[in-house]
């Protein structure tokens, strides 16, 4: 494993589904940022399994504990410190394991199902791998992913910078784009304020319709989440292989199920003269700027200013009712699999706080690096 | 910048389009590995302009001048060494850059080509930026990333492990695909022997009828690669962050124009059912592997040992002979732009060994990684 | 901060000396590793404070909660699993902080403590500085630094490596030497197991009169810690930066209040000729060895195959008792400083296995990096 | 071989003693920093072989041919460009390698030399190993980092900080060390202009003779170097594992036949009380300093703001011209061995640019790291 991620802020991430616990140790925030915890809980509730966002989240499960890095301020209520401070020190968070009712994941181990990681790991890791919930390639390891996003995401709205994501699409049905040129930070973030995040309610309820479809039938469903980001200072990113593509990538693709991404007009601009995939330069108050964006914000590695934009495939959720074709390991023969349980048929809602909290922690790096190597030191 | 990839290989690429020389200095190698300089050459000669592959590659320009790391073995004909190999120290080779006609670039640092990297090297580093035929960003900086690509590739193959790659599409023009399930050797190295690397020649037709058409016209046309190799070990890969697709993804977008990225189905999968998407295990002749593959040979990061498959979207070359606008950012007002100079209409056969470099490149500091990590030292 | 170390082998510390918890996070261990809590148990006691090692360990406090990474093996005692097995995930363990009188550190805010971080944090961290008890930069820190070398020494000796340290000098008062050619693994443990880990015992009695003496005056004593490695392949290491003595510094000076290092005769071998201090090549049995060992069994930052002998000088505590000169930084004037509370005149004995740590987590680092990068995956 | 250093400043070595050339490559240097050529040059004399410093620098061998990442002024003299700015591209420059009488080395992969890396190389890169001139391990390879350091040694001094360092000791015979509290500019730099570069030249007659009866004696000695910088800012550096005392080993240790390093007091610490070693703090024109200065200027990983002070070790030259034990590995029998060739019986006065070049490369990447952590982006 290799979970560890960033230059200057290095966020690892640890943890197996039915661990004691899992966590996130973030090492590099400044001392003397603040952090509204009641914030990071709200956001990282978005993520939760049956996530009513914005509900009475202190009161539920999946709340992180501090153990280091994060110093509450003393004027707070009883009912908890809300402010804290960072100290300089790694900030460790841990979310505690309940009801790991490890049934019979042993049976998995012998015949694995199909599309997710438990053949591979098994060659991998042997018989040794915890394959008990997914171990550490659970979805459920994006809590501590959004813990250091949320984290990150403060840090961001000080400075002006925000991070917002809607569901572009569940199986084949859209909801209308980021404008990627007019992009608004009400725009931006108000897909997030909803229990189903899209920008158009009747596209979200035609794809809601698609997942109730799905489960009905004991199937699943993928979809696409469309990620932006505005208020970034242009030529953040440092090409060849440290450029914003390159950093987003590597930790987007951390994230468990996606199996595309693209930036700005992406897979389209294949079809696309360069005549028309071009992004004529303007000036809108004696700012340069670009008349369309389908480089996504970003040329030669590097931010030009404009909103940035990304799109990210997650396929649909390998655990279905459906029986299934697989193989015994043991017996070495195929064999017939139904996977046990209930199982969400689209985990597109609780990726979008992922895709944010990616983003967020990839953008917070290379912001932090850019000042020592672009500018240098005064 | 930041131009280096890799943990147990490091590949730090420098130069740029017109500085005296550009290279790469490939670290980690392990001493005693023989390449055949004759077969490096003849993959660089892939990538050259106006690249007729399996020429006399010797007597043409852009051959590297190896500086260090690699010892031409003795008993060689006088035309000069074919063979070399490593001796464990760090791998410099130099390309000479000659024909450095440093015509009126400084007119683009006032009014910036649309879609280059341009304006935003502009602001990140000022008029210090090299913009000389686009300086560190120029695709010339490929050329390198091809050499270290041909030294990981005859590593790769020595363990049996192939990688090819083809054009997958120009303009909306689509050659057929690899088969992500049966792919053999000679079907996926064919396309690289090709002076238009393509499966189907009618569909290469197609495709250079398309950029013919496009450079009559002063325009470009973009692409998608599809990328491959077989061979591979299940389990490779160090997830959550430096899984294959991590990996993979953060050299790639280090190519320029590359816009997209997907792994198997990838954003073809966000409008499927699950059990369209799930891969069913089988057994042949006692091995496991997948009757489908829309995985793309990676699950949970890791490899199955089936095929490994991407596809990248390249976007048109945004050098065009149309009049296009932009601003001068002397006189802070809008201006038209005609860039001079003959330009590629199209990159993406010269793309297609960069994609097999960078490939190459990944693959082997993920086996060297795996080595330590998920076996351990013996 | 950046309190990660390793390449193949990734160790992330958190917590501060105050803080609900401190802990390690371990990334890289390979799967199907068999580890002995007991062991692991008893190698931390050695560094607990008041330490009486090879006591009852598990009754104790410190004791780290493993919350990943580790599964306890099932057919074991009611009193808690001792045998675990790594699962490929990455390994986390906390271990709580109680009784955190978080007395008046405040003061030391305003009136640094001479020779303690408390300064030069404050100017960093600001007032934001978590101070109480040293914060990350006490020398509890050292607890996880030691429960991670506690397993690697388990990945070592399970290779036939062992690793181990004693006194070597008190302020002024020396403990014989490691014998540096004929180094056995009997010699080499023997002060591990004592409660005042030197070799010879009236060594050990002068120097804990030297303390006692210090303590009775209210003042600190300094010394030396010998570690050393034997059983270690020739060849390992990465030079020019990654060799033996670069990742075993860059690691030790990790270890609070460490000043100096030095490998073999050290700064020793300033005043020799190079007749002297050359290592003479002999055979033994068959195998090449040398007849001295003044290098420390490393030569061009590779390891000979010799015993592998370095020297850490530790400062004394800078708490002391006696009244010191200081500033109180808000009145901007000097003035005396007394600090409050019982302190370690002496932190030798509990310094010895925290180096004994290092030295194993530098080692299994290097040992993984090898193997991918000397012999190459085969 | 792992040749490079530093995370947000990266510094690639490659090259063997009698390969093509050697070289660096400098990744991280921020665009518009301008470099006078010249100095640059007359550091690396400082260096060179029979190095008589200050002379004509640029008529002499082993001149850097930069390939890339800086481009010369426009008004300059037809002698060649004095004064280059950084584009922001990597830096790679190459030091062409001439005379390589690979005169009989083979014989010394035989029987390699006592304290050379010569039988260790043998062992991890078997034949492969570029034996002839030292290879990769030569200490040749200090020239580029000679150039390297020399660059950042520009850039520190454009902000007030300023690096020298001197012959500490030869074989027993003692300098005058720096003031460690009141050390000025002019005392810090002083040494690098003489042609030996020691403080007192009374002192360096008597090393100078030391070396002369070592070399009649076909001998060699050893010595110690003291190394120092000024007008750094308090609070640099990131603790644990790469505080400043960390970063500096891990470099320093780059250097060949350095055997150990101290900081400040050093060694010397061991045998002193807590009241002896710790340094009182006091106030000197309202800014808060040490009265000593016995930490070295580190205290906790982090600068105080103090000079930073540390000492090297550096071993006898391993070349003697007296005969010596070593073994025929391919006859498996001992062997004498006498050493060919003129060698240098004292590598001091070289040595001491080197420390110089190390630690401003260390410093510069602490600087840029510093900026986006410590503080964070604005």
């Amino acid at each position: 494993m290799s979970s560890e991620y960033g230059k200057n802020l290095r966020v690892s991430i640890f943890g197996q589904s039915h661990s004691k616990g899992i966590g996130v140790v973030i090492d590099g925030i400044p001392a003397g940022e603040r952090f509204d915890m009641e914030e990071v809980l709200r956001f990282m509730q978005r993520r939760a399994p049956g996530g009513k966002a914005f509900s009475t989240a202190r009161k539920e499960g999946d709340e992180p504990e501090i153990l280091s890095g994060l110093l509450p301020e003393q004027a707070d209520p009883p009912s908890g410190p809300r402010w804290y401070h960072s100290c300089g020190a790694p900030i460790c968070a841990v979310i505690w394991n309940k009801d790991q009712r490890s049934r019979d994941y042993e049976s998995l181990r012998d015949v694995p199902r199909p599309s997710h990681a438990d053949y591979p790991a098994y060659v991998k890791y042997g018989s040794f791998h915890d394959i008990r919930g997914g171990g550490h390639f659970s979805g459920r390891l994006t809590a501590p992913l959004c813990f250091a996003g949320a984290l990150c995401r403060q840090l961001l709205e000080k400075r002006g910078i925000y991070v917002g994501a809607h569901i572009a699409s569940v199986h084949g049905v859209w909801d209308q784009p980021f404008d990627p040129v007019q992009l608004t930070k009400e725009a931006l973030l108000e897909p997030g304020t909803k229990a189903f995040p899209v920008r158009e309610d009747g596209a979200g309820a035609a794809m809601l319709a698609e997942i109730a479809a799905a489960k009905a039938a004991g199937d699943s469903v993928g979809g696409i989440i469309e990620c932006a980001a505005i208020g970034l200072p242009c030529g953040l990113g440092e090409p060849m292989f440290d450029g914003v593509e390159n950093r987003i990538a590597q930790i987007v693709f951390g994230i468990p199920a996606v199996k595309g991404l693209e930036f700005g007009e992406g897979f389209g601009c294949a079809s696309l003269f360069g005549s028309e995939n071009n992004d004529p330069y303007c000036l809108e108050a004696g700012q340069v700027r670009t008349r369309t964006n389908r480089a996504g914000g970003i040329l030669g590695g590097l931010t030009t200013g404009m909103p940035l934009l990304f799109r990210a495939a997650v396929k649909p959720t390998p655990s279905i009712a459906k029986e299934q074709d697989s193989v015994s390991l043991s017996k070495g023969k195929e064999e017939r699999l139904v996977i046990q349980g209930r199982h969400d048929p689209c985990i597109l809602p609780r990726a979008v706080p992922c895709m944010e909290a990616a983003l967020s922690i990839a953008l917070w790096d290379m912001l932090a690096e850019d000042m020592g190597k672009s500018r240098g030191p005064e």
